[in-house]
């Protein structure tokens, strides 16, 4: 066990640790991304000439050098040292010109510490987004092939927790699909903008071609131009959290259903077994749904989560004392949440198991029922609904 | 007094007592968007001749003569009756039925409450959003006009709430702007389905033409067509809660803005002044900021609203017990902080008093600390940001 | 219909439409709770000979009169009026004045609006906690009940939605038990205070003798007495959030229970029948949990109001510009939400029909499983921790 | 830096990275508390003649050897393992079990993942606790100074971001006293329980005398005894929830005061000086208050944490299937943010400066203003009423 009592390593977590996307939201990528956004700064400061482009190779090895951990550099020990200026990037900086050497003036020329910070988030951010949006393919593509196979397979229906009337399983999977599909969309259209506004949102600091510079930095790291600084206009945290507890509830969704049905009086599906999953520490004979448990852990957390970064909306002045302090944290959480929700619901809809005899039998329980009552609904549009589902997705997918 | 205990009026909130959106949001609208999507419904199934056309005259003029009011409706009764069935369609098609005579037995035909209860939402949120959005209209050319009337103001800039360096008032205004036109730009996109699902979204009690009657009854309400029936499917809930925390939220940052620049010792700003307008109880001597104080205490609320909207997209099976039945007072208060939060933040920006001199002498202080260190940043590129924002602003009004 | 388009009556919450924790929660119970502040405070400064005894008889005269309705008041007007000055009381006490005639320089005496506001407020919470606690009584009664009824009536014990082994419906109502007493506890012991603290809480305006006020105008009220004035200190409330939050969600345990045993497969409990309880609009064959439907809803609601409360805390200054009156309007929700789940509980706790024969047949399966696996562990200490149970709850009331 | 991406040290958190609380939750102290609770038990067990004495040795030294570090023990590899059973206590077990040799099978006798789980989240709460009690009392002696010093120091009272009347800096610091003994004594009121029900809160497996070994375990722990196991009662979470926000909450109230009077324009107080301390990465004359922001960032935050704990109340069944795998990380965060926070606002009130001329020009500003409408209110209560408040703090605390 380490020494370093502070390093976490998503033993709470099970929906993410170990996944892809913790690694790609640790400490370490975000140190990376605000090196890396340092580096690009210069970059595109060289390409105005503002910068000399010999610098910008110190600078890069610098960073490079950090980067890549050794001696220089100390995780914790930044962390502790970001306390005296309330960011992290301030200490970075330090480091950072010191191991520039002659270069080290040049580092973060004009910028203030929350360009580098919120530049760092939406790398992190567009790293994390494509994880999430591989997984959430994977989801998608098993839901299709769930609602595709199973398009006539009848089960009863179930409203406020009674059986109702008869469905298929193949729209209760198409309608995953379409939560799914929903909440992939809408995290897959966030726009993520670099940040350069310098001291108080002016670009002072940058010089008089300022605004030749945001494409410029745009374009060295990846991501979209802002139509002004938005040190406290935080559209693009705000939009990333909202589409992600988009995303984890339509995970949700899937998960709570799973859950039900594998219910031991229900038993209509069951989650993929694997060795060692789904054991109990005290009853050898359960098969616990703790994919779908993982799942929902994070659906139940993302918009509380979520809500945080609404509220820090109201960013006073030219930068808040707090709310934007108050953002990383939850913003990263909502990334892992997200991530680690897709990256089990994968694995979940890729190996569900579904039972239709099990759904058949409890179905004609329900039949009986509506038959005493001279009802007999039927499963009315419910296969052209899976059809219509189906061409939805494959439209926005093609 | 009303001997009737139970009847609000925003009483404790003032930020949406007697606006627009407090009228198009209240009980009795809701009422008259039921009322309204039974009468769409029988429309639209008379179109394909599953109801008669006959039956559809005597439906409308039932729930004409409901939605006027008279002898026959009691809110109040509806409300309590409500509570048999966990919801208010029950009730209130008994009535309707009641009221059609001989039509009556083609009321609500084939529906569920949920399509009734979902698309009435949808009714009352596109009318609300109206409102919404024609005062977001008033907010941002106000805050346009202002940004390009003090492109050049100097003051000023502030972080940590500590004066930084220069900034100008019409950057500072372009910024609200910008962050205004982007909630206004989310709340615009939202789209606002019917809702036509039958009793376990099969569509089954629509009969075989059922996805037939999807696009009559989109039409005549005047509401968009869903991929599928969303009963436990909340995109269009979470999509509007997120747009209005969005809206809210921007209308938040600046009346903390306007509050923190209206403060005694820096007096930089003033509220539009009106007759009674800013008065304390206690002190003739004050002018509160009210206004602006109004619309933070929507933006207070509004992302912990937002919340429980996402969070209930957690609907389990075919219809939850409970997070649907959650989702509608948070949904209709969301509407009203920020249809209250957009009214009241026209009339801060319209009339909003703005003291260049102030800013001027308050900026003043900063230049004497700032060359005292030898620094001069000027402001930077904060013209030519204005006319960013303001060139984006009218690239996506024309 | 009324043609005042702003009027609610619980509509759009059918957990507490209709209930006794409406009415004393309504905008009028609030006015009411406002007039009744002035007039005890009229009433304590009269004892220190502060305000002529003949003045008080006719502010009392002047606010009865008003708060027995009549021509000179309009509660929507009222709530109109409100957004001149940020909250209700300055139109209020303008009006009071105004209807008391030569006494009308004597009411709000050295008073500031939150004075007034936050008494008033604490007025209501006291009624609705009364309306509650006594709710909670019939639950609790009928809870333990059940719990003795069925201390050795077995049933599958479930755990992540399988089940596990044995326990008794007697210890999970023992459970039941134990959670809504920890809920009423803590709402017992909130502390309701008086609020006395002039224009900014030095009670200035209340005269040398101030603080011999604070007792006199707690004894009037029938409050508590604060140590100091507490417009930015705001325990009270949060302490009331936090409670009522916790009596909620014990309450959505039960809910969420007894939905779960109640599902068509499950079947070992059923809300208690009454005519034209549960129905669907679609479905005849049905009776939905109704009653803990309701109740889930005001679960779902509760947390994220209290965190309204909670955040409030952070009140700027001598008054916060806005997250005071960002409190109202969640805190009469909490109550309402509390108010309502704790009577349809009793409903529910009372009327609750379980079905041993039925709990037998699903255990056998579990038993049948375990034996399988050579498990057979009984249900353990579960009828002995029945009665430490209602031991408990005993000792407590006794 | 470390191979190990997922490797986190508090680089997001400045409010607490580094602080006594840190270390005290971090994983490797949630390690070391399910590993002592097991230990516990066995001793419990030990003492009711169900385990040997030997084997207690044993596993003692096992737990011992893995937590102090070693080759046996991988946090991260754990961490990975609890995805599986979701929840870490089964991977822990089994490691434990291989290291206790023979005395293994007795190693998590009767015990369910829960007990484990939840006894240490009550370990680790209580030593946090501790820290941020000590913590909150250097707090309420650095205020208390504060107050008694500056009793009779006059400045501006504010509100709605308005000079209002007078007031001093003494009573604002006996507001914040009282506000943070409020917080400090609704957390030291918190009841901690160990957690022992078995496999579904029978405690079946726990044997004929399961009652017994409730109060060994609990005294072997330190920690209080449950009246039921609470596996799906969530009280004590709840309280702690609640407690922490409030301590939160009190300390964002002194910090938001701190921050709005530190603002250049009002110049009324400071943070404590320190090398490095408040430094801009862009501007080198400021002093950011950067004490109380990262004060803010945690009270911004711990709400919405705290209502994923209230809500996960609604806890199904014997076991949930989420909800309590929802608590874990927001319970450590709400410690940490509380604990960081309360570190911090040590430093900050022990080393506050205040400057009392400043306070003083500021007044004779709004004393002018006053004079012209002809009022004179003077500091009223003020002396006395901190006075009231140094005797409730040294009256608690005797």
């Amino acid at each position: 066990m380490s020494s370093d009592a502070g390093s976490d390593r998503g033993l709470l977590s099970p929906v993410w640790a170990g996944t892809e996307v913790e690694a790609v939201t640790a400490d370490d990528a975000w140190l990376r991304a605000m090196l890396e956004a340092e580096v690009c700064l210069a970059r595109a400061q060289a390409r105005l000439g503002v910068v000399p482009e010999r610098a910008v190779a110190a600078i890069a090895e610098a960073a490079g050098a950090l980067s890549s951990g050794e001696d220089r550099y100390d995780a914790a020990d930044l962390a502790r040292r970001a306390r005296d200026a309330g960011n992290p990037v301030v200490p970075l900086v330090k480091d950072l010109r010191a191991a520039a050497g002659e270069a080290g003036s040049w580092v973060h020329h004009g910028a203030t510490s929350q360009d580098i910070l919120d530049t760092a988030a939406m790398l992190v951010a567009a790293r994390a987004r494509e994880t999430i949006l591989r997984d959430l393919g994977r989801v998608l593509a098993a839901l299709a092939r769930l609602a595709g196979e199973h398009r006539d397979t009848p089960m009863a229906g179930r409203t406020l927790g009674q059986q109702a009337v008869p469905t298929t399983f193949g729209l209760k999977a198409a309608g995953w699909l379409v939560g799914c599909r929903d909440g992939r969309d809408r995290l897959a259209a966030v726009r993520l903008p670099v940040q350069l506004g310098g001291a108080a949102g002016t670009m002072a600091g940058y010089g008089e071609r300022a605004l030749d510079l945001l494409p410029l930095f745009a374009a060295e790291t990846g991501l979209a131009e802002p139509v002004l600084p938005w040190h406290t206009l935080r559209t693009p945290v705000t939009d990333l959290a909202c589409a992600l507890a988009a995303v984890t509830g339509a995970l949700g969704k899937l998960a709570t259903d799973v859950i039900l049905l594998a219910q031991s009086e229900v038993g209509e599906v069951a989650e993929p077994a694997a060795p060692g999953r789904g054991g109990s520490s005290a009853m050898a004979h359960k098969r616990n749904p703790v994919l779908a448990t993982m799942i929902r852990s994070a659906a139940l957390q993302a918009p509380a989560l979520a809500q945080i970064l609404l509220a820090s909306q109201m960013a006073e002045h030219e930068r808040p004392a707090g709310s934007w302090h108050a953002e990383w944290q939850p913003l990263r959480e909502c990334l892992r949440l997200a991530g680690g929700a897709a990256e089990t619901a994968a694995e979940l809809a890729e190996g569900l198991e579904v039972f239709p005899e099990r759904m058949r039998h409890n179905l004609d329980h329900l039949l009986a029922v509506l038959a005493e009552h001279g009802e007999d609904p039927g499963v009315g549009s419910a296969s052209v609904l899976v059809d219509r589902a189906l061409q939805h997705h494959q439209g926005k997918a093609s």
